[in-house]
């Protein structure tokens, strides 16, 4: 089935709820117009579903190959990327100096998720390279940026993050690969990293890997652990490429999905290569702060990996809301007689509905944070910087998150609107249940961002982004009841204002149960950890799809009914009735969790 | 991961919340002991541990492969399928009279779960067998049973049920399979029947279709279906094989799990058989009362789906509580130095702990039903059998669809659990993932229950259950609110009793805005009806498990503080913490339904 990128909503979300226009005015931003970011979006979307859709679901049936350390690809991914190199899509979101075009994160964002709604395992692959780019450019040297980035912008290369070991998954204290220093500076990296997103492929000339690994007599734990540049081929000063370097693709695994995406075990220094032992990489920065620097790399990539997950369930709500229109199944509950379309059913509604708030939700979320990131380091006040800022910061564990964990719940929901059509693989619904189960998991699992998001985004500011954020949700909640009585939208309105102030009381109450609680009884703050999470992403969302409400009702109050702004309303309306009041049960979960912590082990560890 | 059924658990449910004292002393069931229950219980530990769990990985990887006509299934089904029929598990739940062994349905329901759980693919085989045996043994005339029952209930022929056609799934009234009366009283079928499981394979000597078509001059819809046996061989009146009938296997489905299940397009009177055109077959009963009988067999079917998602989230809670255990990563938020196992983080807990709470909630639940219909058959009042087939009737579709949509919650957080390891086949977690997602889908999509739940249950007897359960919950409840202050569960008691309060208000609210608008807001009703569903099994389940804990606290009362009891009663007070308040979100989505339902057309079929 085919894939339109929704650029429609995506310019709405812009415009109305992200104030495209205030960041394409923030100084070295302004050679973005507003129709260059139009511009951009169409040729993105022409790019994404005439090339990168249609081998979606032939990537799925044909993974990606290992043969003797050698990884081919699935079908028609090498010419894609040679395309996707050519258009320059690499370069976009990165700055102008190293090579890059500059644009802020709000359009980048928006591309990126029609990129991975259109093809996730092939855009994971520039997406780990983002990831790349950003960290040296912001930790490399002058020289390291200049031997490494260029090619990866343009699409010659492609980069990859060496966190996990078999032993040390989420816990990177327990990293064991070694780093040895050499007479000429360089070092030599031996050991084994597991779960490399595009660790080997035949797509690039040259793969650069971000490989964690301790230094002899580095300190233990994660304050001993350094980042280095290790090239699947060593690259000279000229930035001409050298001898095999000793990094070896073991195999690939065998997953649930992303099946177009390899996932290699990577062993370094096992004496195969062209270098001798030890595969031969670069310090970047300074030793032992390698975890920071990877963090770097990470709140990118987190952010990127919540855009996933608004990306494959705006595919599979696309996916089920075709089908539903198509297959005629039943009769209508009120009057028409002859067998309707299933889109007819109230319960077909119900899930293409919740599918569509929770997806548009969360896409406006993400766009609001990708604007805060923006102003953060574009804005000419520094005080405005400094919040935004933490705006950003508090917003990445959420996008993260939620936006995963609601991606499983759309893909489920659109399996279930096929019906047994939905359980045979063909039909493509499965793919998307399959595909977006990883996104909760892999850069960092939810429970891995909802202890960042207490214990770095809440508790260390005291709660000041949460009362900010409460207060203008308030702002919105009496925009909202002040809908004049008459109108033909007043219910409407009056329903999103009743269940979004209930949803920020309890946002409200968690919040500060989280606060309160967080030192004394730190494990039942954290029994609901990543409740909270998921309370701030349904809250959040919710205020954004209210914002949208009021923004449409503008368009709808003239002559002007269209189909558009009825719908962003609509949506707003059910997630308000079916989604916002989670809030409360997420709320009461959370506030309970001193007496319900205090059997929490007697359950899951009995003596 | 080995798999140990969980007979502790099912025996504390039959006797502490089951009253299986009283089931085992109704005129009818005297035979049956609580000894010979334990016997039974045992031994299919034994059968399911031994001879079907260790299949079930392997049914994965190697599926059910068509050839010809022919299906070959998984290795060691054949094998394991002469084991079952020597044991005489297929006759457990059958009446005596027709070579059953006549055990109540809260001890076969028990039996399922195990094999169930011990491998899904392949008790689905004898599932469909039990629904074909109910059905004949109901409708089915005295010849018919004595010719087609006692080979299924020996394991040598096994039965299948035919409704789907490729444009009638959840529409039945849509079926145009054909049946046309030949003069020896006998009828050809032919057409197309699709989804339909073991609808060929290698494990028994003939197969058993039960088949809906029209005959010639039907009325159209559903009231113009009629029900067929159609052997796959034909059988003569002395219960001897024949020739080969003209039912034929066109493809296996390439599906998301339950590889080891096949999934046959069934074609009829192709014309390729040995009894020229057309399946012979026989009418069951009367001519056009199809669907009245096949619901007989769905009834059973529904509740066994139902008990399939109990097995498979016991299944999945059991691999994510051993990986959980095993694996050591992280520290522990409070005092100890070194890595800990995962099970000692409070969001692993969480998630154990949710696992574990609808598992066990949905496991009572089933019992209760089941117990509902042992005396709906076998008790000597008969006002008495009146209102437990009411009960009974009414909690089908809830143990059927709430089940089911937990199961899959259950499963995708047992993968959760694992990680990034989840992500990899071979670890297991993800195959629970596939297999239960066909769950809420076959036997009746969650809309179909929920649509059966309101119109059949609810409405039909204008609450009459609703208030009965509700008044029993109310006694419950203040039960709980006596726990002595002193006690050290006062707490936790305390706890039980304040969210099961707030959650049986918002199942008494749901349910009076049910009642009160189905007539005239039917589609605003309906828009609800899947969360109205939800609530039940949340509340319903909430009560079993609240009961579970009073009857484990006066375990605990005194010194014999035992393991088991302590984790029963601290699961009832996890669930009420984190699955309760639920109740409240689901019960606000309904009760906007007005409103919501005025826009969802404009959202899902735009002008």
């Amino acid at each position: 089935m085919s894939f339109v990128a929704p650029i429609q909503d995506m310019r709405f979300v812009m415009r109305e709820l992200a104030d495209l226009e205030g960041v394409l005015a923030l100084p070295g931003l302004e050679e973005v117009t507003e129709d260059i970011v139009d511009a951009v979006l169409e040729e993105n979307a022409r790019f994404v579903q005439d090339v990168l859709a249609p081998l979606n679901r032939k990537a799925d049936e044909s993974p990606a190959q290992w043969e003797d350390g050698r990884v081919t690809t699935s079908p028609g991914f090498r010419e894609a990327f040679s395309t996707f190199a050519q258009g320059g899509w690499q370069g976009l979101p990165h700055p102008t100096e190293l090579g890059g075009q500059g644009f802020p994160k709000l359009v980048s964002a928006a591309v990126g998720e029609n990129m991975n709604a259109a093809n996730l395992a092939f855009s994971l692959c520039p997406l780990l390279t983002d990831g790349v780019i950003e960290a040296l450019s912001t930790v490399g040297s002058r020289e390291q940026q200049q031997r490494f980035i260029p090619p990866m912008l343009e699409g010659r290369w492609t980069g990859t993050m060496n966190l996990t070991e078999p032993q040390a998954g989420s816990d990177l204290a327990l990293i064991s690969t070694r780093a040895v220093p050499q007479e000429d500076g360089s070092y030599r990296i031996s050991g084994q990293k597991i779960f490399i997103t595009y660790g080997e492929h035949d797509m690039a000339e040259n793969i650069v890997h971000l490989v964690l690994a301790r230094t002899p007599n580095a300190p233990e734990g994660v304050k001993g652990i350094s980042l280095f540049i290790v090239p699947k081929f060593v690259v000279d000063e000229n930035g001409v490429l050298g001898p095999r370097n000793d990094v070896w693709c073991a195999s690939l695994e065998h997953k649930l999905g992303i099946h177009g995406s390899p996932t290699a075990v990577l062993l370094y220094g096992s004496g195969k290569g062209e270098v001798g032992e030890g595969a031969v990489g670069c310090l970047v920065g300074e030793e032992n702060r390698g975890l920071e620097y990877m963090f770097i790399m990470m709140n990118a990539a987190r952010y990127a990996v919540g855009v996933q997950g608004v990306a494959i369930a705006e595919r599979a709500l696309q996916q089920a809301e075709s089908y539903a229109r198509e297959r005629i199944q039943g009769r209508a509950l009120e009057g028409a007689d002859g067998p309707v379309s299933i889109a007819h059913h109230p319960d077909v509604q119900r899930m293409l509905l919740t599918m569509r708030g929770l997806t548009e939700g969360a896409r406006a979320l993400a766009a609001i944070a990708a604007a805060a990131r923006d102003r953060a380091l574009w804005h000419p006040d520094e005080a405005q910087r400094v919040r935004d800022k933490a705006l950003y910061e508090y917003l990445v564990p959420v996008v993260k998150g939620f936006s995963t964990e609601m991606s499983v719940e759309v893909a489920s929901l659109g399996l279930q609107v096929h019906g047994g059509m939905g359980y045979i693989e063909e039909t493509g619904a499965a793919q998307y249940y399959r595909d977006a189960r990883i996104l909760p998991i892999y850069e960092g699992t939810t429970a891995i961002q909802a202890n960042d998001f207490i214990g770095r985004k809440v508790l260390r500011d005291g709660g000041a982004v949460v009362a900010a954020l409460a207060a203008q949700m308030r702002e919105t909640i009496s925009g909202l009841q002040q809908a004049p009585a008459g109108d033909a939208h007043a219910d409407g309105m009056a329903l999103i204002g009743r269940q979004l102030a209930m949803a920020v009381d309890a946002f409200e109450q968690a919040s500060r149960y989280v606060l309160d609680n967080a030192r004394e009884r730190i494990s039942a703050v954290f029994l609901g950890s990543v409740p909270y999470l998921q309370l701030a992403g349904v809250v959040l969302s919710g205020w954004q799809l209210a914002r949208a409400a009021q923004a449409s009702l503008a368009y709808l109050s003239g002559d002007g009914a269209d189909a558009f702004h009825r719908r962003k309303l609509g949506t707003a309306v059910f997630y308000a009735a079916h989604v916002l009041p989670r809030a409360q049960a997420l709320a009461a979960s959370i506030i309970e969790g001193n007496v319900a912590q205090s059997y929490a082990r007697d359950v899951v560890l009995p003596q």
